[in-house]
């Protein structure tokens, strides 16, 4: 036969955007390779521009970016990096998202609104990823946006696991926050072997969108409850959530969140309330002036440097969770 | 300029496969048209074939088919007669799906399950679809598994209506049969400015996917509790639910669903339940043998019909819901 | 540079769908390889389930999926099952349909019919399907309905050494049994280096669709007919030419036939015929109440494993048919 | 409602590349319209260039090309034209090719070989076709390669009212050149209610792809064969045929086909065989030089012109074969 | 037949992004139609979050958002409201994009760079851009990064009409600040019909990419030089190219040029410099603090307006630029 | 776990149209490979045939084809090259164009026209390019046009070498012939470090498209003169430009490009200018009779073939230009 033969090889490389360089050098740490440098800025007028300094031909390229604020910024920018490994031949491309942006935009609450969740997944399939990999995604449903393989990692374990080593959850109660959130609370309900309630929040009839009472229901009196969610936002809906559980007579309330968004008033919320301890993942990078007493920050930088490492030597990820993934 | 110049002219025309015929011509009738008269029948190994019996070039094509068992032949036949309708020059063509088949494999519950949801809006726009309509889907996420315009209405209107008519609402409490489906239970009691409870399937610690206890969190003792969901198909759930409601005090139990699946025990279960009312829909067809006392079936054709002169006249769907869809 | 660098492997797993487990099992044996086991039934409704046991992450997955009836049944659980590769990162996915269902819908015979066949290979690539293989296709066509490569397979060697091991290829005449299939006759004929005739349909000009007559052209008094299609699906056509051959004189008729379809009336009809025997492989499942002494089952799992073998080996499946594939 | 509304309108334009002019002609008078006027030439290296000097925003577009040789010339220049058309914003594009290139490459004859007429279809569509019109496909499995409507053609009822006006058929017998033909030859039995011949090729076993023999299938001494087939390229086959016809004691020979190629030697062994009449249709320009006295052309314009006009008032073009299309 | 019949109708439908309001309603008024209001605003974490206020179902869309700094807020404003018309089933989707963002980037300068005006066109045609409109593209070729059609509209007879109402051409070159402009330059000269100057920038060979010299060439003593350019970013290449021409005795210095982005140093450098006019076009807006005296901005919103309107009415868009478009 | 596990491994073929065979060879040679041979003829009609002789599964395909006259055909027979390379299962397919086709009708210059550049590009993806190869493409935007990974090669290095070695670069201007190709000359007069030139074509107000006067802008009396562009097709600009700047004085007129068209009158142009000396390279090929004293032919065959083993190796192209491609 005609031809030259070799053997295959394949080469992982680790490229960061410019969001969450902590996150990043932490994973490629765990990894124990690299992060590939790079020129990245922008113009005056606010352009991205990237450019590698390495050849990537033929590389298994992983892009991680933490879609924090400015957040538009950040996917553009993972979406340019991304075009320039396609142009530049890597032959696997994977975007880590630890944090999914506009993954609450996942369906049209109204007539007329964009369901801009499907929207990123086709932009980064447009772009050239080849597999998306997140954290705690707003909805499950999100992977199927994407025309593709998406490694869905939960940072459940490593939470509870730091709950329970602190409290005994045989006086604890496990409280969604609110009506969309109560799946969650199942499964943390279910792993930790706990009751549940859940907080409703009973609009006024006569006022639209106006909610007039946070209802308990559910039995927390004399519990410590734990009000959990995948993010923190700017924090109304869970410290009404916690003022409403300890005017029910809760003993404690503590709080688990992945993402911690913690926008505009969250931080005062947070630190104002009889919230106990705020326990959050650094999907998204937390700056100083944010952080405060009761803020326990978890790093999912080992969740993510092995399921990357898994899907590099053709592993399972699923096993990352005992079968659940 | 060279050229022929004439008016533009748009012709609705509906179709209906072979699974639920009465609904089919439910619609037709509220629309003021005829059926597109059709020859579909299954060749000796199975195989449908579709052909129609007048031209369809330029029409804007409505398609109805309810996918009922067998659901893959359904599935299927909807699927080749948008096939037929691209290839004979339909302009446009709307997949009206009543019950919208696959629904609850909207997500990957474990590793290497399929999507199966979003892969039937895929093969429907592979085949030629440029729009679905649908009611009720199981999560309104599957909305963003069509790269296309979903019209998504929703029967609650109508079950609400007719529950409203029958009992009072001061006191009624709202029951979600499990954590997954508060959302909805939500949204009713908002409508009917009821309370909330939810039905909290406790799992044995012990045993893997072993349910321990039926705990009914909130206040349920006295009251006429409506059981609300998505769907009814082996009634398990929901009879369990109506048990553990009953067995902590509540003066009686309905259940609204919008999908009557009915699956194999289902009706025994519910006939010999402690349930005094099953409201349902026929967005599903309910044979003769599968109708018991206890059960209303609410017409689904008036909403359907409406939505789809709206499509046709440019109007909104929207609007058929007080802004909102 | 940067970057962890690891040699490339590949594996390859076989995935088999419900549909005929002995010819999975068959062709497993022959590639000394274990089917992947995995959960897959169907809901109460009739939805499919499927879930693989094991890591997939990067494989050569080949998937087989006979098309017998319930075909759509069948065609849907191997789609489906392709969904479920294609999320869980299988690197590449090989669909194997012994025999294609909705191979005789590869056109539009009259206006306004689907073109089904091209419907299920879109579909495939749709699920995420790169490569097909096929044995026997109903048209070679066929083949450029899907964008990608197809290996196609002949069964014709495998029964045309039967025949001509036990019959004299001296005194047979190959007959094709309408006027579409000759080209499959003529290569036949070219084979065992015998003479040609065809069955001619005369229709009534005065009854659309009425056939009037079985013309036999060509000569065949005192001939040993083989009688050759590529599926046997109600055996009326192909009764009724060995009628017309037996009546135009013929000493005996063979029939030869790649997929034993065999619907409806076609076992009694054979039976009752004065066909001498009937040979056909295993690409369709032939079930102990259909099968009958005039029946001659080849396998044809030894043709698929090798090809499934050559293409995982990056070999020539063109080779294994002497230079024609 | 805020915006403008407006009645909306449809325009028939009609565009002809540089293979055929005459037929444009014929078929933009048919018509009624004129054909839009472009400067298309080559540059001096052969790259084509098309500019139209009309706005065709909005335009119903119908272009038609002639695939005559130089045949990848033309194809290329129709692509061209297609392109520009979509970026000048025609609102629906067909390509009229009343013959369809690469049509014989329509499947692996044997491996590693292209399927061209997948790609023909293929690149119109990435050019921007919306649908194609052509006559006389190869195969009819073609309609099956493009994803959209394909109006196929018929020239049959032109050739055979020709045919039937000026020989009695009760004593014609049809004959299909070869193996690959019968169905064709078929359909023409069936119109004119006569019987079939076929001309069967056999192979020199001991030399490959020599053919021996060409063996008469059927009885047709005394009678007058007329030999049909979708085209006549070099003749050889034909006129071997009709060689093989007078031998075996036909009473004369005549050859009806739609598309006249007529490459290379074709006209001289026409000219020098026993056929007494060629009949065709002018969907390829057949030159002064290339017509001989024996040779009848029939024009395919009317077909096409209707056709289109069905197209554009989206009647149905079914309706022009009485209900076969 | 059986359907519903109606004469199809079109709206016109007229959105704006945040970026440039002014632009917005200037269009409009010109259109003589309302702006679709809406609901738009960023969530807390900055996702961007748009509905309409009516419905679009049916409408010809036309998408206004001005690629100003922060661009990527704004381009993926504009992406949303897209996705969120496709979604309500808006007819046709126009994209205006007075100044095209990333336009700079429209190839690899070196290698591993992202082209990312490419993938600019790729996200609207995913997120369901049928067409795009722009005025003055960095490069005409940016046209071919979109699959469909791109009215290219040209602010060049705005601004020269204003050059050549003030000042005498006879005395006037026309420069180019740089070699990549020379082409733009050279049209500005064919239309006012005066010589052509270049600035070259020489290198350090010593020193990689840095420029030495700015070398004029072509003949300017005594000249009054107008600089021209499609946009002015920072300002630097076009104040030295200024500085180069007074320092070779050109009598005085103008600049024109489309898009003012005016970032960073740029107003204070065109302050300071020698030029005495710099004459632009409002494609972006220019706030208050960031004009000056020897600013002239001239509206593009007339020729915006006038183009939507060939657009919508089907007319022609090349006829706006006496045929050259 | 199931399955067979073997280690990966790759091959490099090489294939080669028929347009330029020299090249092909080459190639070749300077890769150490056999070109794979194949049958490849035109049929009668002037269809192209294409079948490989050996087995191409699994292979990394590299496709050469100069697209030179008859440059339709060329096309043509590469697509279909491609085509038949995806369909017998290449795994990666390069399509190498030394001269890339129609780049020239990469926008459009007036209204109605196509981007042919961009059609090339889209028809060799839907063939099945994962890749382009090309050398000085006429505009570096072109790269944009294919979505995927575009080398890019530069002649530069060789062409300005050969200038080098045999001219004093202090006595010479680097000139282009005209507004649109300043930023090549650009690059030249960089790397060479000298001054920089250009021919203005000065239209004739009062005549469309006429050209009054070739004006040198710049100084280039007594200079030795290089005229650099992509491109010599007709010579007719370059010999006007040539003429110029001997009429202004020049010492010498040299030319520089990349691409020998040589269309019609160019090589008599060539001839009886006043130039010395026209370097070229042999990506296109360039017969005896098209060769003349003044003309020397540098081969590009070293730098096509390094880069396609550094593609294949996964290596840099971007390295065989310091870091610039």
């Amino acid at each position: 036969m005609s031809g030259i033969r070799a053997t295959g090889t394949k080469t992982l490389m680790l490229f960061g955007g410019r969001a969450h360089p902590e996150l990043n050098a932490e994973v490629a740490d765990h990894l124990g390779v690299g992060l590939v440098p790079s020129k990245t800025h922008n113009f005056a007028n606010g352009e991205v521009y990237v450019r590698f300094d390495e050849s990537v031909r033929g590389s298994d390229a992983f892009v991680i970016q933490s879609h924090t604020a400015p957040i538009n910024e950040w996917i553009m920018e993972q979406l340019i990096m991304v075009d320039a490994l396609k142009r530049a031949s890597a032959k696997q491309i994977t975007v880590v998202m630890p944090f999914y942006g506009y993954a609450r935009q996942d369906k049209k609450h109204r007539g007329r609104e964009p369901i801009s969740a499907r929207l990123v997944a086709d932009m980064f399939q447009t772009a050239g990823a080849d597999r998306l990999m997140a954290v705690d995604l707003h909805t499950a449903q999100i992977q199927g946006f994407f025309d593709g393989p998406v490694d869905h990692l939960w940072a459940l374990p490593i939470l509870a696991d730091h709950v329970a080593a602190q409290h005994d959850p045989a006086n604890m109660t496990i409280v969604s926050p609110d009506a969309g959130r109560v799946r969650v609370a199942d499964v943390w309900a279910d792993r930790l072997g706990t009751p549940l309630a859940i907080i409703h929040k009973r609009r006024d009839p006569n006022v639209a969108n106006k909610v007039k009472v946070h209802e308990v229901v559910g039995d927390v009196e004399g519990r410590t409850c734990l009000l959990v969610d995948d993010m923190i936002d700017t924090a109304g809906t869970i410290t009404q959530a916690a003022e409403a559980l300890l005017a029910n007579g809760a003993a404690g309330v503590l709080v688990a969140a992945t993402h911690a968004v913690l926008s505009g008033p969250a931080v005062d919320r947070l630190k104002n309330s009889g919230i106990s301890e705020v326990i959050v993942t650094n999907t998204l990078p937390i700056p100083e002036e944010r952080r405060f007493d009761k803020l326990t920050v978890l790093s999912i930088a080992p969740l993510v440097a092995r399921a990357i490492h898994e899907v590099f030597e053709e592993g399972s990820v699923t096993s990352l969770f005992n079968g659940n993934a």
